[in-house]
């Protein structure tokens, strides 16, 4: 029998509503953002943790998010690839370079443990759908912001 | 519009199947490995692709996979928590150590490119299922062949 706050826990940790969370997150943000075209050219500010994460982004050199509006369009692709749950052989081809050192890191362990590298890319997923969600919310917090402003 | 083929490619990569694929999986080697114990010190040969995975097991010093008993009680962990959907606190901590150096090679791809890193470790989920998958299809014919030569 477990409590209630233990359930709870577990409950946060579940990856199927880690998901669904980062989609009603991203629904909330394209009804918010009306004029998607406003956050072009802003960068945000570092008020909050995930605002940090936007800054190290754009500091980045050759980052492939330039600004706010890359991020909305870059978070509304993911939802469509979570919504749909593919992950197409083409996707894989154009993602193959990206990710080719972190395979060789990871090929030796899926010889030995696989049960490790399963326990790996689900806490990996967990933890970056966890991430966008919060960049979600920025995206929407940073869109009030500049509406308010132009007001 | 999709072709039917395509559509097959693309069922076949969706997660949700591989996951509900490979609990199925396992169930069928549930049913049919009644005596467990019999899978005791027995070694795989290496008359199939899953079979050759065993063999690197088994050769690698300090790996946790030892025997195809070993390989079933694993099989059955990993289905729990796939049937769970659960990453709890306490996994976590038990599994920081084995993925520390995977961590560390991924941070920053978290900063620079958080969609990357939500398609590898989307791919490397499908990718070990279908791993895992053929482990258990493998426990279960190693099995059949054992009773095989007892009658």
């Amino acid at each position: 029998m477990q409590s209630a706050e233990s359930n709870t826990m577990l409950n946060r940790d579940c990856l199927v509503l880690a998901l669904r969370r980062y989609c009603a997150t991203v629904q909330n943000m394209e009804q918010t953002v009306l004029l998607p075209s406003l956050l072009r050219d802003v960068e945000s500010d570092s008020d909050s943790d995930s605002d940090d994460r936007f800054q190290d982004c754009h500091s980045a050199t050759g980052s492939s998010c330039k600004d706010l509006y890359d991020y909305y369009l870059m978070l509304k692709a993911v939802r469509n690839t979570v919504e749909s749950g593919l992950v197409t052989l083409d996707d894989r081809k154009a993602k193959n370079q990206t990710s080719l050192a972190q395979n060789k890191t990871l090929e030796p362990m899926l010889e030995a443990d696989p049960e490790a590298l399963f326990h790996f890319h689900l806490r990996g997923l967990f933890s970056v759908m966890g991430n966008l969600t919060k960049k979600s919310q920025g995206v929407t917090t940073k869109y009030m912001d500049i509406i308010r402003i132009m007001n």
